[in-house]
């Protein structure tokens, strides 16, 4: 195949910031053009997007629905994915239609509102056979990637405790009264789903954990507050877990720590050794020893597994981030959509992206969470999604 | 009173860690010289020690029991305190004795093995009218005292997220069964009571925070877990609390985070500012805020508050450390008494010390957080240690 | 002008390193795009590169002699500007030879071999009438326009001291004997000119430093070394500096300083402040005081100034890197551009990229150093570029 | 031997800083006691010191002449040694008197203020046979000895590059002019000698190379500023070194880096290894290599050599600081001391303090600096203490 894959992109018009966010991902490797959208449910808003991105008005539309039916009827340049970077409550149906159409999708988390609808995703994309993919950006880090190698190969030993946060502060004021658009919507039941912090910010560590460790939750319970007056859902999180195996976790996720941007950072404890990783200093990961100095290994080294090296750009030194990261998902996703185009099958590096089934896994997670804390008691936190 | 307090130990003989620590901190400051001791239940183990500390050989002891009713038959050169530094399950018998002797006492934590036992002590402090000192010795630290000046003059704001962390290494293994000395009976509930990682760094965390915030727990679930195979005790803790007037809160404490040193954090988050400290780094307080840059605010500076500062030696960029922090609690627990025997009140900053309430506290959060994970439920963690 | 701009590159091919980060920080923003090439002077291996790039094939060289003419010929989709990513000694034909024909033109640095190419270039820049932009990437971080805003206004008062050092490790062993490609000529003189540190990463210490400050120098004393035998360039250079105005500075440059990567540190003490900016962490300037508390000013904050606002992509919390940094380079480079066709001013926020006379300050300070260390004496720095 | 050390100290009086840390250290492990001293050159602030000390009036003097006449007159209970903390210019007729007389000294840096003084002050620890140790208290870190011990194991190779600096700014303003007593008599030319930051930091500079490395000075030319104008000294010094073996040097000190404290950093470049140390983080040292990730070792780990291990009081992750490195040098002077009174020969762990050579070469450092500087010029730097 020799060109660029086309996709069209499912939200972020004026004033958005995670769709620019994929465009940049999608735009570093080279490998994908953006080439239509609805970039909002302005119709004028969309174009003027559209006119920003210098795509052809003709495929620049007023809504979804609009774009699907027309990018369906085109016989040549047709798109090959559909990226949607809408609020929560539109990713079910937007993405249930796209595959419906035919079109793979790239879609933005936490995955749906409700488990039912991520069950029912799981079943789509089972039957349509498209390629689904979740922005958990964060598993993009190449330090991420090698800390799931060293898991995979016994580095840590067995795993005993575990600890995840990610600590915001922009809700520390009810910003969603102003009218900031992020805020707005985030904190709207409508819109978000049932969940604030950890639907935004908490499946990014609940993910971070599966996705190195993994690990299965077996029990949990939690600890949900609004301590913002006036907030309409949980803008703080504390979770005690127990998984699978017998290794002990504590998730902590919040928009109200105050002074904190997103303060990501994961601890895992073994029998043998312990990593940590931060995501504001995201090219180096530490390892500690019972009897052994503490090792900070820095990407773009030789010393790092394949995982690590296949995600990285840059040599040791020139840092990499979160565009790199997050590009990362789409170069695995695109690599696999490509595969499919030409009808290779994918390398099992290639297919080194957040699938359907995590998405399920993450809505679950929050649904499981909310139970608990109103329960105030511990529960089963075990699931597993359906299968491929 | 134109002269050195007079002080003696009980425990701290040859291969104990913490004794030596204490007699250092009485050291620094020139203000106590120790002068008798019963270092070890070995008559031939005490004295070896007391040679190394070049005491009078008849001032040195083979038992607390003797060595309290020598000393009180004294009418010269008696000692004016007893430093209690032996394994937990005698702090509470001897400390008794000393102060039914009349000499105050400064104990090291946690106070006692029960609950009762605690409150005993709290009567016999109330009766003898003697000084009684516990070494939590972070409190000592001047960063630390500048962060509760902070938060009683409101800089925090209300304080919303509060999370303690106290993660160890050194029980990675079964330590205990090689016959280490500290790793035995720290692991032995005869000697250490119900709890090892709660008791020896968990009491810690609770009564920073308590120094710091002057919360009250409201409300607590803790999970307790043995994760190393054969050993008698908990050696890893995560507990979620509700405080008194709704902030949250996150505990953990462990003995298994391989490759953890003494790496006790703490982080408050308030309405208005976050503050963050670092045991292992403990010269730099770190303030954040909602719109502000991140201040990093460091020990020996003009713009500290006189708390710290009096809690300080050493100009700025000379870092002060563990030992000075101790000495800082010995060098208060010292003024009082000396004001004591001088008929002087003591002022408040003399009295800034932790006393034989918090003492209580702690034995309580210990019970309480162990009765927790037993019911896997949030029990009621609200007490009020008896009256001074 | 409603499309995107488009450029050719000169080199770039198989095993180069440089010239695929020119390309992602092309393509970051959507507002450029590669339609030519000449990246190997192996016609071959030049069609193997354009072929992953998915280009026409008839705009893929290989030659950039033949490049240059037969895009000069276009009549349509002429390429608006060249990018250079050559080895040194090509910079200053390639780039002579473009504006001549008319294109705008972005450069790799060290801009040329000699002084005299450089002012040379200077001429060729002011007669074309093209615009010229040199890779100084560092300048593109959004904290370094920060720094550099508030030196200008006047934020550390006079400034007394800087220092400024680029340590690198990976010439510690003869590596180009080895025959990596990097290493190979980057210490060849025929390739990389009279210098190998200074000239890799001297240059964008020097150049740092007076975009931060824009002081100029004075005098210098430098001592270059080549510290690994048989290598035939310098590989570590100390310099003392005296800028006009007063203040002192000491620049050091590595590739033996074994273990760093891309340590890039800048220290500026003035009257009033101080400030760090490191590039392996480059989302963090610190500001340091007299009386008040370090600050640590975060990316993406509402606190900054504007042209640090400008250069941010994503919120803050969200790193930003290299690639970012370069990509401002190339965005403000191609906005000055698109107004030059658009017959429109460029804004002064435009031109906030390094220049031809920036270029020839950095080849005029490698031969300084180079002319000082040969004296063993301090000698007279100053210089004045041509004039724009 | 079954006492403790007898000593008395010389300055150290009211408004003093240094004196109180010299007591602490001599106080830390309970091997010394003061139990004489001339405070002050006034009678009346002197005995103030001694009440606060709780001395024998009669053995508080007036002046130094006077406590060393009456201390040597004693039969019993004699010092055994004497601290001198005064300002620069008495510390050689002091310490040449008190050795004379037969007493054992300790003394802080910088040694004399004549490089004449200091090979005085070698021929009479040479002729008195007196034990003479010199305060910096840097090489008292266990870190620092691992960093030696290190390079002596040749883990780092053949050393190529020295960076070391001390950057402080409380001098950033005219202090002096304020009336301050430390910055009055350390710009005093008459109390502090020909230099301000080269002697009061930049020896420390000095002693720490040499005593890591063991490296020779061969050649260097430094640049002394005075920047506060009104200032009798330089306040700020840049060195450029070559050293015997041809590692190359940079050394920067100074007293007006505004908001930088105690900044002491050193890093040290091999043919196989890199070591980096930070004063104000003295705790952990890093090693950084080529292949391999960078390492931090930690004080009081099972991994470190026993010169680190014999310096350490506490288990790993209960930090020391400046007073207990500064302790260790009272230590082992101490302890060779006493091997001296008991007739034995000291073991070699005891020797490991500054000895009057050191001194005499960290003199000759500060002239050698400031005749090149003053010269504009490379200057010969390679010097041999009078023998021992």
């Amino acid at each position: 195949m020799d060109r660029k894959l086309r996709y069209a992109m499912v939200g972020g018009g004026p004033g958005a910031f995670i769709g620019a966010v994929h465009r940049m991902a999608a735009a570093l490797d080279g490998e994908s053009e953006i080439v239509a959208g609805a970039f909002s449910s302005s119709a004028e808003k969309s174009a003027e997007t559209g006119r920003e991105l210098h795509l052809d008005p003709a495929r620049v539309y007023g809504s979804w629905q609009e774009m699907l039916k027309s990018e369906s009827e085109r016989t040549t340049d047709r798109i090959d994915y559909v990226s949607i970077v809408t609020p929560n409550f539109l990713h079910h149906p937007i993405a249930k239609a796209a595959m419906e159409a035919g079109f793979n999708v790239i879609c933005d988390k936490p995955m749906t509102m409700t488990v039912e609808e991520s069950e029912d995703l799981c079943r789509v994309v089972a039957a349509s056979g498209c390629i689904f993919a979740l922005t958990h950006n964060y598993t993009g880090y190449p330090m991420v990637k090698q800390a799931r190698r060293m898991v995979a190969d016994g580095e840590l030993g067995e795993i005993r405790k575990i600890v995840v946060e990610y600590p915001q502060g922009w809700l520390s004021t009810l910003l969603e009264a102003t009218g900031q658009k992020q805020a707005a919507w985030r904190s709207d039941p409508a819109k978000a789903g049932v969940s604030s912090a950890l639907g935004d910010v908490g499946t990014h560590c609940e993910n971070l954990v599966h996705y190195i460790t993994g690990l299965e939750m077996d029990e949990m319970i939690a600890d949900l507050s609004t301590l913002v007056e006036g907030r309409a859902l949980e803008d703080d999180a504390s979770v005690l877990i127990r998984y699978r195996g017998g290794a002990r976790g504590i998730l902590y996720c919040s928009q109200i720590s105050i002074g904190e941007e997103n303060n990501l950072t994961i601890r895992i404890y073994g029998t043998q050794a312990a990593l940590e990783w931060k995501q504001e200093h995201p090219n180096w990961l530490y390892m500690k020893f019972a009897d052994r100095p503490e090792q900070i290994l820095k990407r773009g080294n030789s010393y790092l597994g394949e995982e690590a090296a296949a995600a990285t750009r840059l040599p040791a030194g020139h840092p990499e981030a979160f565009i790199e990261a997050f590009a990362n998902v789409y170069k695995n996703a695109a690599r696999t959509i490509k595969a499919r185009i030409e009808g290779r099958e994918p390398s099992e590096a290639d297919l080194d992206f957040p699938t359907v089934q995590d998405g399920a896994r993450g809505v679950q997670f929050i649904h499981t969470a909310l139970r608990s804390s109103q329960a105030r008691a511990w529960v089963d936190a075990f699931y597993t999604p359906p299968e491929k």
